[in-house]
C-alpha cells in the first residue's frame, strides 16, 4: 500500500535486463558489436518512453531517476536561460512540490534567482490565476508545476498553466513533474504543451536507478553532468544500460496495458476511499475526491499519530506511508499539508495509501480491517480518546 | 579485449541483484519492512566499498558512475572552497585525464576558475615537480590527477602528488579519478592520502549505472544533485538499490581474490605485450612497461588506421578499440595521445586491448594470431608497404 514510495519490477521487465547485464554488457560508445548491441538496445528504450508520453526519441534523455530530471530540468533552463538574457532570474514553483524541486530552487536562490513558491487552495490544487498574476514577462525564466502531488494525489490543469506561463511569460519554459502520474493518468507532452517532463522508472515497475527528462525539441537547457558527451551531449557518463532497457520495457507495458491499469487503480482506489470513510469514525480524506492520481488516497485519522499507525500496520504486514518516502527521515511536519492549511495535530494524524498495479481488491479489504482495529486501538492511548467517548 | 570500456557482471553478482528487483524493492526512506530492508542492504554494500579501499562506510557515497563521482569532486570542492575564500579559483588537473575530468574544468573555467592542465612525459607519466611549480599557496583549491590512465595505462604516483598538493597547498584538496585502477592494482585512500576518490563499479564486473565518490571524513564539498537528501546530504534521488548492491558484491570480490587478480592480469598483460612485439613487424608498445596498470596493452601499428583495425578485429569477434570508449563517437584524435607528443599517423594508428579476469592465455594466443594477420593485410592497402617492402 506504498506505491507511491517504489513498486516491484515486473517479471517481464527482469527478463529484459539481465542479458545486458552478463552477454550483452558493452559500452554503448564502443564501435565493435558488443558496444552496437548496447547502443540499439538504448535506441529500442528511448523509442518506447518517447511513445508512453508522445515525444519523439531524440526528445528523451536519460538520467539515474526523477530526481536527476528535476535538478537537470531545473538548473539547466534556469541557468541557460540567465546565460541568455540577464534580466532572466526569475523562477516560479510551487509551494507543494517534491524535495527534488524545492531544493534546487532553494541552491538557485543562493546564486542570486528569486523565487516564487505559489500557495495552492486546501485540496493542494493551484488556482491558475495565481499564477498569472506571479509571471513577470521580462524576468520569469521558468515555472515548474507538478503534474499529481505525491503526498495526496491532487492533479493540477498542467496544460492550462502551460499555456498561461507560455502567453503572459516571454520565452518563459514550462516544466512539470510528472514522476506520480506517469502511467496512471494520460500524459501527452504536445498536447499538454510542456516544454520539460521529468518520469522516473521505479514508480512503474521498472528498476531502481533510471529515469528520463522530456526537453522539447528546440529547447537549449545546460547539462548538470560533463563528461564523454553522451545522450546528445546533455547526460554524460556510460549509460545505465540494463536500466535503461527495463525502463523501456515498463513504459511500454504501461503504454500498452493504460487504460487497463487506470480503470484497475481509480477502481480500486475509490473502494479504498469508500470502505475507510464508512468503516473508521473521524476520519478525513484530504486532497480532492476528482482530478485524483489514481491509486492515491490520503488520510486524517483525528487523535492518532501517523507513525504510529505506519509502525502497527508494517507488524501486520501493511506497508503504508505518512507522506512523501523520500523526506520522513528527516521528521519533518510535511510541507504540503502544511500549504493545504492542516493544524500540526492533523499533519501528523495522517496516512498514504497508494496502491499498485499489483494489488487486489482482497489485499483492501484486508488493509481496511487490520486499519480499522489499528486506529481503534491507538486511539485508545490518546487524549482523543477521554475527549470523544 | 576491451574490459576497460566495460566488464560483463559476475553471476554472483547477479544474483545478490535480482532480490532487490521483486521482492525487496523497498524505498530505503520509507519508514516500513520494505524500506527497512533495502536500507540494510545499502549499508551492508557501503561496508564492502568502503573495504576494497580502506575507507570508512561513512565516507562513500553512492551515485549514478564514475563520471557523476568526477562532476561532484571537480565542482563539488572548487565550488564550495571559492565559496569559503573568493581567492581559491584556480584548479590544477592534467592533459591526458577522461573527459569527465576535463569537461567538468572547462565548465568551471566558464564560472570564473583558472585552471591549469599539467603536461607529461612521452609514457604519460606525471613528473611531480611539474605539479609543485603549478601550485599556488593562496589561489589552488583543487588537484585532480587520475590513478592508471584509461587509454594508456600509466599509473601516477599518487601519494607523492597528494603529499605535494597538501604540503605546497594552503587547504588543498585532491582528487583522484581511480576508476580503471580499482580492483587492478591496491588502492588505500588512507596510505594514499587522497581527500577524494572516484569510483566505477562497470569497470570491475558489477552493473552500470552506479559508482562512488570516497570523501574524507570532515571534507566539505558542495552536492551536485540536491532533493531528498539521501546520501548523507551529498546526492539526493531515490538509491539505486539492486545496483548498490550489485557494486557492492563486485568490491567483495575483488577485495577477497584482488592479488589473484592482480597476478593474473599482469601476467596475461606481459604475455600479450611480448607476443605482438615479437610476432608483429613494426609494432610498438605505448606507454610505461612497468607501472602500468594490470591488464592494459596500447599499441602503434605503424601504417595502419587504428578503426580498420578494430572493424576487422571484430568481424572475427574480438572486441578491441582506439582509446577511450567514451570519445570514440566523436571521431577525433586521442587527447591522451596528443599529450605524449604522437604525430597525427601514430595516433590513428593506434589499438588498445584491455584484458579482464575473465580473459584466458588461449584467447590471447588466437587475438595475437588474427591480430598478425589483420595487420599485414591492412598494410598490403596502405603507402606503408610501398615503403617498407
Amino acid at each position: 500500500m506504498d506505491n507511491a514510495a517504489s513498486t516491484p519490477v515486473l517479471d517481464e521487465v527482469i527478463q529484459e535486463m539481465i542479458p545486458y547485464l552478463k552477454d550483452h554488457y558493452g559500452n554503448p560508445s564502443s564501435l565493435h558489436t558488443l558496444g552496437r548491441e548496447a547502443s540499439h538496445a538504448i535506441m529500442n528504450a528511448r523509442k518506447r518512453v518517447g511513445s508512453l508520453i508522445g515525444a519523439n526519441h531524440r526528445e528523451i534523455i536519460f538520467t539515474s531517476g526523477g530526481t536527476e530530471s528535476d535538478n537537470i530540468a531545473i538548473k539547466g533552463a534556469a541557468l541557460y536561460a540567465r546565460k541568455q538574457n540577464p534580466e532572466k532570474n526569475h523562477i516560479i514553483t510551487s509551494m507543494i512540490e517534491h524535495e527534488a524541486i524545492l531544493e534546487p530552487c532553494r541552491d538557485l536562490q543562493k546564486k542570486g534567482f528569486d523565487v516564487t513558491y505559489l500557495p495552492v487552495r486546501n485540496d493542494a490544487s493551484l488556482e491558475p490565476s495565481v499564477l498569472e498574476d506571479a509571471i513577470s514577462q521580462k524576468k520569469t525564466a521558468l515555472v515548474s508545476i507538478m503534474f499529481a502531488n505525491n503526498e495526496v494525489g491532487t492533479i493540477q490543469p498542467i496544460s492550462q498553466l502551460a499555456k498561461i506561463s507560455h502567453d503572459k511569460g516571454r520565452n518563459t519554459i514550462f516544466h512539470t513533474d510528472a514522476v506520480q502520474a506517469i502511467g496512471k493518468v494520460p500524459v501527452n507532452v504536445k498536447s499538454l504543451g510542456v516544454d520539460l517532463l521529468s518520469l522516473s522508472s521505479h514508480k512503474i515497475n521498472g528498476p531502481k536507478g533510471i529515469g528520463a527528462l522530456y526537453i522539447r525539441e528546440g529547447l537549449k537547457i545546460d547539462p548538470l553532468i560533463h563528461g564523454g558527451g553522451q545522450e546528445f551531449l546533455m547526460r554524460s557518463g556510460t549509460e545505465n544500460v540494463h536500466g535503461v532497457v527495463g525502463f523501456g520495457k515498463a513504459c511500454e507495458i504501461a503504454h500498452q496495458r493504460s487504460t487497463e491499469y487506470q480503470n484497475k487503480l481509480t477502481t480500486l482506489r475509490n473502494y479504498l476511499i469508500d470502505k475507510v470513510i464508512d468503516q473508521i469514525p473521524y476520519s478525513r480524506l484530504n486532497g480532492v475526491r476528482d482530478n485524483r492520481n489514481p491509486g492515491n488516497a490520503h488520510f486524517t485519522f483525528f487523535g492518532v499519530n501517523g507513525e504510529d499507525l505506519i509502525i502497527k500496520l508494517d507488524e501486520h504486514g501493511i506497508a503504508a506511508s505518512t507522506g512523501s518516502a523520500c523526506s520522513v527521515k528527516r521528521q519533518r511536519p510535511s510541507h504540503v499539508l502544511k500549504a493545504m492549511g492542516f493544524p500540526y495535530e492533523e499533519i501528523t494524524g495522517s496516512l498514504r495509501l497508494t496502491l499498485g498495479i499489483q494489488n487486489t481488491k482482497s489485499e483492501i479489504d484486508q488493509t481496511v480491517s487490520i486499519l480499522s482495529e489499528v486506529v481503534k486501538g491507538l486511539r485508545l492511548l490518546s487524549p482523543f480518546n477521554s475527549r470523544h467517548h
